[in-house]
């Protein structure tokens, strides 16, 4: 079968120029309405209300039929019920219309009489060579024409993220979600019953364009096997493909026949066809994100030998034993690695595989362990616990009764006695006010200083190795940092003693992309994965173009499926030995490309 | 062996009326500063510091040796280098300590000479009757004294949960997602390397407290294993125990070893000792915190069959393999059931279970299906999917680029055509502002008759039936409700067009504590557990004593430990049939409780 060229098949799908929506409705209580209201949302071209009994929709002049529109008409949503949707199609096809999204239900859902309403659908489309998703869908974006046209208004923004979804709320749940994250989609598709353009299709498409790093895919059951078996092969040598597939159960196949109407296949066999085309599978709607993120922000593993950095030995422990039921191998350290540990860490420290360094008050090792482990070549990748979210840190000071006493006086102890403390508040509101790069970028030096000797062993050649890192993450992350931009103001609520004034929260915040940054100096420089967990749950977030787990848990899954793509690559021959490019599959957000 | 009366021995290590910090020090970038700092963060009593070279810390006299303090002292905290601690240990003696917690390190963990260190220690202490908690470990909190004594600040409030942690990064980590999902500690102790009192002292001691409503550990091992199974299943018939417990590999088995200086064991001991004594397995820190969220807020349900409810095919699908996975079964419902859907559903209806109205747009058919499915005694729970968490719904609305346009559209037209709701605002602010409650009651009749008939499907008696489900909800969740509180300011910017103004976060968030006390109320009629999802995913929240789960799959794994507990229960012969009240291990939030 010879490859699709579903760019030009779908153009109008994705940048249609002008929209019409078929029950399009003032009637607030009706998904017409909302889908309209979805649709007007940013598309820059006309969106047509049709309605046989309103005269005018949201303010917009409304048409009794499709054909009564003056102008072109690329893209049709239906918003109909399913039985007049055949006779529709026509007057679409007589119009000129080239493709179409059916949200409407009843349809093979619902047994022998919705199939075969769908076929007559299907019959009329093909006539005018009307490319359609849908039925019984929730909708779809399409980046590249700012087009929302869903079912209820949704977050979502531009990104490097492909999905297609035959469910829409698991589907919607993921894109809102990865809006929470900080992540955008390309095309984000709820493809329904796929009676026309089937999920393959799609795959191939989010394949063929540049502007797609990683796919995902929920899907209940396929129409054609042999043909999805055959497109993922080809396109999943050309970025990942991550899919959910329930089906498990009798449980789950009965509501899949009840849902979508499909048969959801014995799961031994669709693991046996994930694993030959090298699609790699997610259990939850939360693992799918989780695996997207993990394949745009961290390079290939060369392999499946880990290391673990963490600040407390039971977020090692149970990492220890997520990675190896991962199947990852937590190596034992040379013993040279071994000394040179013992001349930077405490007594105490773990000597061994994870590395713990025990409460160290020296932040320093925690920082040159990272970058020591990843120079090994027996390492492959590394997993840095409790650093990737600092936004945690925050909670530890604004409990109800308990914290900002604490941290204030550890902030006062910490500053108070630091030579020039004062004065730089000072300068440095007088450089941001300035806007001058130059100004801002001088002060980097005395800051790093200070942190450096504060943060240090003491040790002078301590505090110059850590001013080096810490001008490194300010030069890296940005002069304009929200974390040098909350400076001046921390430093005023110090100097003055009044700790209350103190926005902690956005200094954790702040200090996010910050490390972050170092993170990813770190994965340029050694092309190895640096995934990083953070100290507590809550929704992760893209930050500087790094992510954190919430686990360790988490950060062993996602390594996991990292080694099974390089191995699957590996043995289509497609991982060229000393040719390849770990960072091939690697995306960082805007921010970070422009450097 | 007889019970132990640990209420009494762990007495001042609970509710000390004085407490010294041994290695109190004004340096910040030593933890003798943030652990003497956290200790003074709230407990009523003296807080002593003593430190050889420091005459004051932070403001407090400070003493060179626990022996030159005048007042007597009950508790102390050693934060100074291990090889000090036998020493003054003795003189602790000599004081007339009663308790202490061992924060320092550098004992059994690090090998034989600790391990000799240790015992000097426990002899010490033996001989003045001081009982203590550590060495090694990140300190604890008691509710019951206010006492703080951690290493570094940490947020905690009260709260019905009492937790031993043998990993203080772990422990600490569960305390503070505890406390960003609303729920609070009795006791939460960092226990180290219990060369004193032994996890199994503390779980009687929870046991045998009252306040304790369920009981969590993190183990890596045991010391005594056969007086641990003795305590535990006495315990476990008083209330629920939840363990988390890593070693299932090799590689953590090392990392313990080097960790907390225990012998890890074979993983399926322990399986079969936690089987046998009744204790609740998690496998993450996430887990545990969600299995005590379910003891906590859902009573036992009678078995195993579960009712799924959704707003979308899909995420009924995942969670029917979710449930079938963890042996819940999904049952098939009676045809009378399945007729009574039909009448009050759209036609495309899953008609099954898991059931989905699919997409009805009267919002009723959702609110009336589970009492329906709760009445009938095939069904002993249902998992009611994506009602749970309504602040995922505002970030449909907040979006970079869309959704206020949207959202604003919708608010109009839903508001706009109602009648007396212009008037309604200045009604509830002068209700509000009187603090009358009688004032705010009179409102709740109209406001819900306006719901009801946007709501509802149009027909009266859909409306009427809306109205008291609207009453009932209102009147339960306290008329001071702050979703009611947000009404008048929205009712405000809808009237005036101006959607910006509109916060629809708080909105949203308000409708919550709305929606759990939904929940309670059919929990309270039916005694059957109802476990809620949310939407999107987020760290979830105790809201007006309900709490909702990420998943799905989350919400399956909890329902199946609640049953999995009560048939431990019936097995022991402690689920007395007719007698036996689902409510036993309920617990609600005190807003709840006052009720």
């Amino acid at each position: 079968m010879s490859e699709q060229d579903t760019i030009k098949d779908l153009e109008p799908l994705f940048n249609p120029k002008s929209v019409a929506v078929i029950g399009a409705t003032n009637n607030w209580n009706k998904w017409g309405f909302s889908t309209f209201s979805s649709s007007l949302d940013g598309f820059k071209g006309p969106v047509y209300p049709v309605n046989i009994r309103e005269d005018n929709v949201l303010g917009h002049k409304a048409y009794k039929k499709i054909t009564d529109i003056e102008g072109p008409v690329d893209l049709v949503a239906f918003v109909i019920p399913a039985p007049y949707i055949p006779a529709v199609m026509e007057e679409c096809v007589e119009k000129g219309v080239k493709a179409g999204v059916i949200i409407a239900a009843g349809f093979q859902e619902i047994g022998e009489e919705g199939k075969k309403l769908q076929d007559e659908v299907v019959r009329a489309a093909k006539k005018g060579g009307i490319r359609f998703i849908g039925p019984n869908c929730m909708g779809y974006w399409s980046a590249s024409s700012n087009l929302r046209a869903f079912m209820f208004p949704m977050p979502v923004r531009p990104g490097p993220i492909a999905f297609v979804s035959q469910g829409g709320n698991v589907g919607g749940a993921v894109v809102m979600s990865g809006h929470a994250r900080g992540i955008g989609f390309h095309r984000y598709i709820s493809c329904g019953a796929t009676a026309d353009i089937q999920i393959e299709e799609y795959i191939e498409h989010f394949g063929q364009d540049p502007e797609v790093k990683v796919i995902l895919t929920y899907l209940e059951g396929l129409n054609d096997g042999r043909k999805f078996m055959e497109v993922a092969k080809r396109v999943s040598l050309k970025k990942p493909i991550i899919a959910l597939k329930p089906g498990k159960t009798n449980a789950a196949a009965k509501a899949i026949s009840s849902h979508s109407g499909s048969l959801s296949g014995i799961d031994k066999i669709y693991d046996a066809v994930f694993r030959e085309c090298g699609i790699i599978r997610a259990n939850t709607a939360e693992e799918l994100l989780d695996y997207a993120m993990g394949f745009l922000t961290q390079p290939l593993p060369g392999g499946r030998n880990v290391a673990i950095i963490t600040p407390g030995g039971s977020y090692g422990v149970l990492c220890a034993d997520a990675c190896a039921v991962e199947g990852l191998n937590v190596v034992d350290l040379p013993e040279k690695t071994i000394e040179e540990f013992n001349a930077i860490f405490p007594p105490r420290w773990s000597h061994g595989n994870p590395v713990d360094p025990a409460g160290d008050r020296n932040f320093l090792g925690y920082l040159r362990a990272p970058d020591m482990l990843l120079n090994l070549d027996i390492i492959d990748a590394i997993i840095f616990m409790g650093f990737g979210s600092f936004s945690g840190f925050s909670s530890m000071m604004d409990s109800d009764s308990s914290g900002i006493g604490s941290a204030g006086n550890m902030f006062s102890s910490m500053f108070g006695s630091l030579k020039g403390f004062d004065k730089l508040a000072d300068q440095m509101t007088a450089a941001f006010e300035s806007g001058d790069p130059a100004k801002i970028k001088r002060l980097i030096r005395p800051i790093s200083t200070m942190f450096g000797s504060m943060m240090g062993s003491g040790r002078k050649e301590d505090s110059e190795e850590f001013t080096n890192l810490l001008t490194s993450m300010i030069e890296f992350s940005g002069s304009g940092a929200s974390f040098l931009n909350s400076f001046p103001k921390m430093i005023k609520s110090i100097s003055s003693g009044n700790m209350e004034e103190l926005d902690i929260a956005s200094i954790f915040e702040g200090l996010e992309p910050f490390m972050g940054s170092l993170i990813i100096q770190w994965i340029l420089k050694h092309k190895k994965p640096v995934v990083t967990t953070s100290f507590t749950e809550g929704a992760p977030t893209l930050s500087g173009g790094h992510h954190a787990f919430p686990s360790g848990d988490t950060a062993s899954k996602v390594l996991s499926k990292l080694v099974y793509y390089k191995e699957y690559l590996e043995a289509e021959g497609h991982y060229k030995d000393k040719e390849f490019d770990p960072m091939e599959f690697w995306w960082v957000s805007d921010s970070m490309n422009k450097k």
